[in-house]
């Protein structure tokens, strides 16, 4: 009666299915995959009650501190709850057919709880201690702390920091631990073990703790098999000495593995069977890699959304200045996995958009039914390269690859009284477009190249922005083809943590999907790009690499200013 | 019976009244001025009818060619015919009261003629032919010429050159002379006469050709008694050598001086009496110094609207670089006067304001009763010196002052994903206002300093924009009180040419007007702005004197891409 579908499906049936379960910022998506091909039966989305907790906790007034991103730990479990069952409901596969569920988080989104999982702020002794509560991803409260932490590195010349592009990032594991203990001891002390969120959700599915290599490695400093030392570590703050070994460190697990299996009270939860695999917790862009069909190495993967994270494996580590890690098996097992970013990229559009569009251009939208994005697209679309005298440094978040430097603001070269918004508009998405193609530079000038090039995210249905992007790189862009890339991702380590695969690659190859070299690059338009992208480059140059460091007395003036 | 008003006053009676007309770009204003005190009785504005002239000649569907703007001599004899007589009638004065009458024009605006000073394009075989009118001071078609003209005179060493900062502008008497003989030879054969608006209409007043030493010198190459020499014309062109000597000298006259008297028909004309006197031809910003009391050495007038003019006297010559021109007598006689500007002011917030505040400001503004640039500046009126953390470069429409460059463009730096609309319009103001900073240190740096700093034009209403520039340039702003500074000046001039005063310096004195100390820098915002000029000053700097040629390469990727 058992079918093997394909000589790399080792023991799946025909109609087994995964479920992959995505935590994104404000809710969390559950789909139902055919483990054979990748095909996405249904999907359902659950949004977090209490969504980001910026303010004030649940319940109570009092103002959190500025930058502070919180979030509840119930809203999860609701997730498991609700969206699980709804999925599968709607796919109208009974539940005997899943084989296992995998799970992939923001990162690094990270709590504190007891040592049976049981997260601080559920203890009613600190229900109202904000930092009992899990710290968002977003949480940017603390880089103070990761000042401390990159001074002190770079003074002791830890080996670990040049995987970092030379800078641990405020959003990371010990720049908040660092900030608990500093702000509230007590909940320092009580905290048992501290967890990135994609670990902790995994505990909740099968009732024990596990790490991954992923966040260890990407989030919490882990490399060449060691945490920051205790003689670091206390040099930060005595207290904080037993950071790592004593709140932390636990056997890693590899990405594909199997956790555990469904526990009873998941199995209730979920409404899934008991027993069946649950996958080692991942990231978000991380697991993309195995939907989108990049997982071998010299494919980089692009999620372009408000922001872009570039994923992509190699065979053997170089140091690529301006990455933001690169961890062994840090994607898939046997490889070198490189991330690298760039902090704003649709949130730069939205920004022009939604504050630069001129009221009549708001009422043609509405009037032709589209977005000020449409609009601003289709008024540039068919201007020459070039045509709009304008380059812009895309810096109106900082940069995170390949300059790691969060001080730095955007630029806009070339206005003139004739400058219309939609070129500016075109500006914008041209620089974002030289952000990457710097990045690509910088791994192929390490010895890293670039073969591929993959675009996932919500930036993957814009087709005036892809077509910009194949136009500056002049090179074909192949597609994702799932709009619900990481629930797809999940779902394939749950099949590959199931034994359906024997690896990632296996899983990937069989049940990922990308379409190949959707936008070609027009190489009129390609050759006309370079010349716009050597003034980027002079200008990125410039202001970025201590030629000026105007933007960044521009800072100093405006925090101090602001501070007075 | 006749009274003498003051010991300057030499001749005049209490109740004698001078007649100033200003012609603008779209209109022109008489003004009734009393010449004991300069009290302005009343005024009248009379529109071109055919406004600037730029898309076809009147009665012909043929296309002018691009950047033409052209007028109508016609237009400016009925605002002679129509404001003159109407201002009068609205003051309440007889006409046997009037003992003179000044005019100021637009510069440089100039035009063929007969030998009788009959404008070509007024004989019915040179009606059609578009190089036979008035080009307009902003007819910006004869670049190609002055380039021609600066290539030459650098290469020749042309000693007059230096005193226009290096560039002769394709706005003046000579580009345009180039053109005209270039593109309509028999045109330019039958100009008898090439004569400045300004002197033109000083002729159909009385009857005489005049020619004033303030054009001359500003936009007729004009220096140390002389003209650009055959031997340098015949260069650029054989048929250009006599352009100066056959089509343009002719005894200069100083400004305040009698031309002569208002000849019969222009008394018909007019309803004033035949006979009385009649100004030396001026320029509008020129003439705006006695109006606003800054004939005096070392006292700077910004006439300062769109763009801004900045003229002023010194005792000595030096050459101060980056200057439109420095001319013998060219504002008044005796002393050197000097002219800067800034090519973009009002024009690049109005640009703003127009093109990239969003719907919502618009309704704000709406609701509010008050115009969209009242709502930005209100918006960011009270916030902190650099809280922005923005600085740009002003040169939306290049830089006249004190880089001499067209090819410049505008710099924005310091964007975040949290800059608001009316931090940019501030930044931009701030801008405009550094740039005014850089040309008093210029003049300041060449041993010219500016002693006091006086504001006219439509920009002096603005309290937001003059505390800015109050603070930036750290010293108080006089304002001047008339609202026609141009009429009040040329009426000033009046005075002086009917003998009521003896000289342009004591008229000034008696009928001009300036509120002294109007705006007062603040100590705190002027230390904050030092800090902020210091970064203007960087990337001025770098921009525009060599440090980078990106912008003259966005300049070059654009007009190629969009001739391609």
């Amino acid at each position: 009666m058992a079918e093997n579908v394909s000589a790399n499906n080792v023991s799946a049936h025909i109609s087994d299915v995964v479920i992959g379960v995505d935590f994104g910022t404000l809710s969390g998506r559950a789909v139902v995959v055919r483990v054979s091909d990748g095909a996405e039966l249904a999907g359902a989305v659950h949004e977090f009650e209490h969504g980001v907790v910026s303010r004030s906790l649940p319940g109570s007034d009092d103002p959190l501190a500025p930058d502070t991103a919180l979030q509840i730990p119930e809203d999860y479990r609701a997730v498991l709850r609700n969206a699980v069952p709804e999925a599968l409901a709607a796919a109208g596969v009974p539940a005997e057919r899943v084989i296992g569920i995998g799970t992939d988080f923001t990162a690094c989104t990270v709590l504190p709880t007891t040592a049976d999982g049981t997260p601080l702020c559920e203890l009613p002794e600190f229900a109202e201690r904000p930092h009992a509560y899990p710290k968002l991803w977003k949480h940017h409260a603390a880089q103070r702390e990761a000042d401390d932490i990159n001074e002190l590195a770079a003074e002791r010349g830890e080996p670990w920091l040049s995987r970092y592009g030379g800078k641990i990032s405020s959003e990371w594991q010990f720049a908040k631990g660092l900030q608990v203990l500093r702000e509230d001891p007590e909940v320092y002390r009580r905290t048992e073990r501290w967890i990135e969120a994609a670990d902790w959700i995994v505990w909740v599915l099968c009732g024990t703790e596990t790490r991954n290599v992923c966040t260890a490695g990407y989030k919490g400093i882990h490399q060449d098999g060691a945490w920051p030392s205790r003689d670091y570590l206390a040099a930060l703050h005595p207290d904080f000495a037993g950071f790592a070994d004593d709140k932390i460190a636990h056997p890693l697990m590899q990405l594909g593995e199997r956790a555990g299996v469904l526990s009873a009270d998941a199995a209730k939860l979920t409404g899934l069977p008991e027993g069946v695999a649950v996958a080692v917790g991942n990231v978000d862009a991380h697991v993309t890699a195995a939907a989108a069909q990049t997982v071998e190495p010299g494919r980089m993967l692009a999620v372009m959304g408000t922001s872009t994270c570039h994923v992509m494996n190699a065979a053997a580590f170089a140091e690529v200045p301006g990455m933001c890690g690169a961890v062994r098996d840090g994607i898939a097992p046997g490889m070198w996995g490189y991330e690298a970013g760039q902090s704003g990229v649709g949130d730069i559009f939205g920004w022009f958009a939604e504050t630069h569009a001129p009221a009549e251009y708001q009422r043609e939208a509405a009037e032709l039914g589209v977005s000020v994005h449409e609009l601003l697209s289709r008024k540039s679309a068919d201007q020459p390269v070039g045509g709009h005298g304008l380059v812009a440094l895309d810096w109106h978040s900082g940069n995170r690859s390949v300059l790691v430097d969060h001080g730095l603001s955007g630029v806009l070269c070339g206005l003139t009284l004739a400058t219309r918004p939609e070129e500016v508009y075109r500006a914008l998405v041209e620089s974002t477009a030289f952000g990457t193609r710097t990045i690509l530079d910088a791994f192929a000038a390490s010895g890293v190249p670039v073969e591929e090039f993959t675009v996932a995210g919500g930036l993957k249905r814009n087709a005036f922005v892809l077509q910009i992007y194949a136009d500056v790189l002049n090179r074909p862009l192949h597609v994702a083809d799932s709009e619900q890339g990481p629930a797809l991702g999940s779902a394939i380590h749950a099949a590959v943590a199931a034994g359906a695969y024997a690896d990632i690659r296996a899983a990937s190859a069989a049940m990922g999907g990308a379409t190949r070299d959707a936008v070609r690059p027009d190489p009129d338009r390609a050759a006309s790009y370079d010349d716009l992208y050597a003034v980027y480059t002079e200008l990125h140059d410039h202001f970025g690499r201590g030629g000026s460091d105007a933007l960044h007395r521009l800072r100093t003036i405006r925090n101090q200013s602001l501070a007075d």
